[in-house]
């Protein structure tokens, strides 16, 4: 499959991204890369490949870069030979069939709302991402496209997360439940209300778990947790820094309290650490793209941007836009009155 | 100082919260308290009580109970009685300084928006909590009385929340940060952008950090976190669960790991585990009403209830509510604005 890989975005510059880019292609002879960014900066990189990964590797140029100060909608104006846009152009254009970007997710997703391609019934695109659990992964959606959705868009992004869980996750009937401030259908603002109400009279009602609260999630009480992507980002940059606030205090306390096995005692806090390091496990899909669309986190170095080529291309693999797009059919009428909102 | 004291509410009947409020008597002779709810039930719990403690006890008789299962506006309108609306008006009639209650948190909220015992300038009161971070205390303000407000509203809640850090937390001059998904002051929704001016152009500019996001908090970022309800409930029942994830993980984890120090290590952890137990450490203050209103978890056992009467005496005794309408009144313009805002 044909990957474009945005490789300037990224906090710290093309090299630690073209790393995980040649680990990928080493470890993925399906993947045929396209590396979108300064050719004078990348070919230095790329010096004594073995023949076969440089046969399947090639720059696509792209003078400009859109960092992470730039306001995402002026950025994308100032700067149309950037590399996130060039990116894009490549997916629009069918010459690839998904991308990859460690940039400014405001700017990617703003790009992929500027060319629309997105699929059949979609007018806005979610970002899910999985979440660790007591009942293994979660799927979150969305976290940070889309501040201001309508129901129409998180019930949609209920269908995408679901086939998400599924194809991928590897979760057999996924559930979903709503994020709100309490459990009972009457609760939490205007949009919530409504949201429930579009889950309740779809199809997927009988996986539809109902509103669940912020301590469900880590819980497991359901497969598929959404969110506006206001909520849904908050959720997850505070896990971030709980998560980082909990070991360290935990560190603490183990130092204080073990003598002979203090060594083992924080490695085992740092190996968890690891194990669920927000910041550096892959990359998160942009769903409702008409193509596969994996944005980085900006510190994103060679693990990350190789798990990310690697999601990218089992999303490919798995068909998962076709799934997406009959299953969201299996409501025509919310198909219909979702691709015929107007923004407002 | 007079305060009252709902003891039906709770998920565990008055038995705790009676034993919670005696512990209360004991520690703090200068508590007068009122114990409101079903008469039958409290007597038997007040037993061989010393006499200079039963000198500054009564009951006050309410013989209904609204529950966690109750819909809150509506079982205020079917329960008169109930012991939630009997300690509002035990505060409204001015019989009380404080209440306390264990009850469900949107009734306990709904009873006051129904009697509008508020400060001058406010017209809707916002529930604040205390987080631990790596830089001590920091104060969220709303978690979960207001899920749709308005930008003034999250104005005074900073207003309200720094007065609070101050009086209650120590801290001499707070900062205040917007919760938002990015630092830049374009970022968010309409609401964010609204409350982002009113902070920049009031009398609190120079500490205001501006916004920061969910990873921030726990980091330390700013003593005040300003965010809707809505979003506030989100993160600090995340917080919950999340924090319960982690130390099942690291217990687990050390449990592998350590073996002649095995007790030692998940020891410490028991301790992290009770030392931020979010659900037990005692009550979160509805800032806002003409008096003192504590709301403790539903599942609040003596430690908290003690904790939350102790919490409301020392609110009595700082004097808050004058300090906040003070600090309202320092910028007259956005002070009237919110008084005379329309709901809708």
């Amino acid at each position: 499959m044909r990957i474009a890989l945005d490789v300037m975005g990224g906090d710290h510059g093309p090299a630690p991204v073209v790393a995980g880019a040649l680990q990928a292609l080493n470890d993925n002879p399906n993947i045929i890369l396209t590396i979108v960014g300064d050719r004078a900066q990348i070919e230095p990189l790329l010096q004594n490949l073995p023949g076969e990964i440089s046969t399947r590797l090639s720059i696509h140029h792209a003078s400009q870069v859109l960092t992470m100060d730039d306001h995402p909608l002026l950025g994308l104006r100032k700067k149309p030979d950037c590399s996130i846009l060039r990116t894009w152009q490549l997916l629009a254009e069918h010459k690839v069939e998904g991308i990859v970007s460690p940039g400014n997710t405001g700017a990617v997703v703003a790009a992929g709302l500027r060319l629309k391609k997105f699929l059949k019934y979609v007018r806005r695109p979610g970002i899910a991402t999985v979440m660790p659990t007591l009942k293994g992964p979660c799927v979150m959606i969305d976290v940070g496209a889309n501040a201001a959705p309508k129901a129409t868009h998180l019930f949609q992004y209920g269908v995408m997360g679901a086939i998400y869980a599924k194809k991928i996750c590897n979760k057999e009937a996924p559930t979903i439940g709503l994020m709100n401030i309490g459990s009972e259908s009457a609760k939490g603002h205007d949009l919530a209300k409504e949201t429930y109400e579009l889950f309740k009279a779809s199809h997927l009602a009988d996986r539809f778990v109902g509103n669940i609260e912020g301590r469900d999630i880590h819980r497991g009480a359901a497969d598929v947790v959404v969110c506006d992507g206001f909520v849904g980002n908050v959720i997850l940059k505070v896990c971030e820094g709980l998560f980082e606030f909990v070991l360290k205090m935990t560190a603490q306390s183990l130092d204080q309290a073990l003598t002979v096995e203090k060594m083992q005692g924080l490695g085992a806090i740092k190996a968890l650490s690891e194990k669920y390091d927000y910041a550096s496990v892959g990359g998160a899909p942009l769903l409702g793209v008409d193509g596969i669309c994996i944005i980085c986190h900006g510190s994103s170095k060679e693990r990350a941007i190789k798990n990310a080529l690697q999601l990218a291309a089992k999303e490919i693999d798995a068909g998962l836009n076709q799934h997406i797009v009959k299953e969201l059919e299996a409501d025509p009428a919310l198909a219909l009155a979702a691709a015929n909102e107007t923004d407002d």
